[in-house]
């Protein structure tokens, strides 16, 4: 019996307030609207944004919402005007939306799709309202994805097809960690052959983009973490050396710059430390070497440098979702997946239901955890 | 009667200690060693650079020294080896050496040629001594030019031939600041044709980044300077807007961004004051914007911004010497000027002799004055 058309009971898992862990609730999931569509989610990965956002320190968390941005499902059903998704599709939310109208999308120069940044930002649907309620209370979304929930809605501007081949327990983690390193890697610094790589944090987002600096034809791939557990996996992704900065009693980039004959030609954050956003950057080598900023930072901390280290030719960026545009070019980040050139599988160390999305926030903080993956439905 | 192979006794400008003014004096000039080459300086232009290592805030500023690093002149000998001078080539020396052999010059990446910067930041010739003495007393070079004095000496990648029918006088100013701009603006930020440009400092350096996105079709031009009086010449330069900070009650970047529908597509800071380079950063566009920092901080200053910032798409980059090859550059910028297609003389506002090189100075921190070139050989 279809659902299309009427609201739909079932459970998420509701961050009430800041810093306090999620309740798994029953929930009101009212139907898409206009170019909206209601997706049944069936995997999510935790990120660690996730866990930024629920500890209250994001400018733009709001609460209560229905946190999770790292989904994959099945269109359950679809709103007026919706011509690209049918139900029964396989589907990846995108927090990072792609219009293919706005000023963003046609300027070939990035992936920041602006057209449903102003409501995302607030955790509403365009139409500046939500479709989920608990007892009667609204619900706010979260990243314009709400993966946390059995049932979610997006715009269908947030939401990509792909291919039914790909399992969902592993492609989900294509909505955010793996592409946002690997595209750091290969579409924002595009790292070039035979060339030097450091990325600094083993986490998801930094494997990924060892893999893309591996994928890219890096020669050298320096691995750095302060947990010492992260050197196997690190090698085993492609690292070529692994460094534990607490291993020196000097700055690290110094130790680098050194190791390098000058310094690194591209390197890359992946903590959200502004004082290893500097490392990053000055371990660059004079004249070219590129740092690229993927971490997110603590609400109100800077960055800062000597501009001396831009004007001798480094030069300082930043990359969000990996520079990728979610529609045109999640297809094929899903191939290579299929192909074997892109590792997913290796990502997800950890399983759970959601009863126990707790749990899955609290091995993030444990070394071994790379990704624990959600089955919403169970 | 050739000078070659023997010491040259004539007048140069000495720094004999910070915040001290210039002292006209008889210095004698041994001859070059192999690789080196003397010329007589006919023409240099005075530049806020001198001024900021007079001043003593330089890190690498040495005395007692001879300053001056744009100028012109005609070479009266070389050293053993040389075959790319012959006495009597026009010649500009280049703070920014060109070897050609080094992993910088061979990089294909970088201006920044490394073959004699250890030597020439510590003042020394590369075989670590200097040509200058003053009553037996070693004076240090500067810059690799010392270009404050009848007769320098020089390393042989520190030079380029220009063509003589271009009037030292004028093509002395290349040496540094148009060429610091014009290629900021071309080399290093390669401004796009159609695009947004703003310039914070509208100095020599602030006029030739104008210049510049002027010569690649920049299509708004927004010259920024907190005296109203440089609006007339920024717009003589192609600026098409100019904008006086200080008729504002609130952050320059703000205005900008808001004048622009989000930002500019590049802007430029040619102050040296790392607010104003953050206010460069904070007024691109996000997605795509591009900040060049050029101007040079004061010891210690460091820039800040939040990482967001970049994450969202803007990029921050330094330009030293406009990304410049000198040996491989300049000739063409010489033939622009001969062309008409770069604007030379109108820069130059001030004529002095050597002996009057103090006022030189003095009128730097005059609004009116852009360049002040003096008569080295009266």
């Amino acid at each position: 019996m279809s659902t299309a058309g009427q609201s739909i009971q079932c459970r998420a898992a509701i961050a009430w307030e800041a810093g306090k862990p999620l309740s798994i609730e029953q929930v009101e999931v009212a139907p898409p609207k206009a170019h909206e569509v209601r997706v049944k989610i069936l995997y999510t990965g935790v990120c660690h944004t996730d866990a930024y956002s629920l500890s209250g320190t994001d400018p733009e968390g709001v609460f209560p919402s229905i946190l999770g941005h790292e989904g994959g499902g099945v269109v359950e059903s679809v709103g007026e005007g919706v011509t690209e998704f049918a139900v029964g599709d396989h589907v990846i939310p995108l927090y990072t939306a792609e219009c293919r109208k706005c000023k963003f999308c046609t300027s070939g120069k990035t992936n920041l799709c602006q057209s449903v940044r102003a409501t995302q930002g607030r955790g509403l649907m365009p139409d500046e309202t939500t479709r989920f309620t608990c007892n009667g209370k609204p619900i706010y979304h979260y990243m314009g994805c709400s993966t946390f929930s059995e049932y979610t809605v997006v715009a269908d501007v947030s939401l990509v097809k792909v291919d039914p081949k790909a399992g969902l327990d592993k492609v989900c983690l294509l909505g955010c960690g793996i592409t946002t390193g690997f595209g750091a890697a290969t579409r924002t610094a595009k790292v070039t052959k035979g060339s030097s790589v450091a990325v600094f944090g083993m986490g998801c987002v930094g494997l990924s983009v060892v893999q893309g600096a591996v994928f890219n034809q890096a020669s050298r791939i320096i691995a750095i973490d302060i947990n010492p557990g992260k050197e196997k996996v690190s090698r085993e992704f492609g690292a070529t050396d692994f460094i534990n900065p607490k291993d020196y009693d000097r700055p690290i980039q110094e130790v680098l710059v050194e190791m390098t004959d000058g310094g690194l030609d591209y390197t890359f954050d992946c903590t959200g430390n502004v004082e290893v956003m500097r490392s990053a950057l000055e371990a660059c080598h004079k004249g070219w070497g590129e740092s690229t900023i993927i971490g997110v930072a603590a609400a109100g901390k800077e960055i800062a440098t000597r501009p001396f280290q831009l004007v001798t030719g480094r030069v300082w960026r930043g990359s969000a979702f990996g520079g990728v545009k979610g529609k045109t070019e999640m297809g094929g980040l899903v191939q290579q997946y299929l192909d074997g050139t892109l590792k997913v599988d290796e990502f997800v160390t950890h399983s759970f239901n959601l009863e126990e999305i707790n749990k899955a926030f609290d091995v993030m903080h444990d070394g071994t955890c790379i990704r624990a993956v959600l089955d919403v439905q169970h």
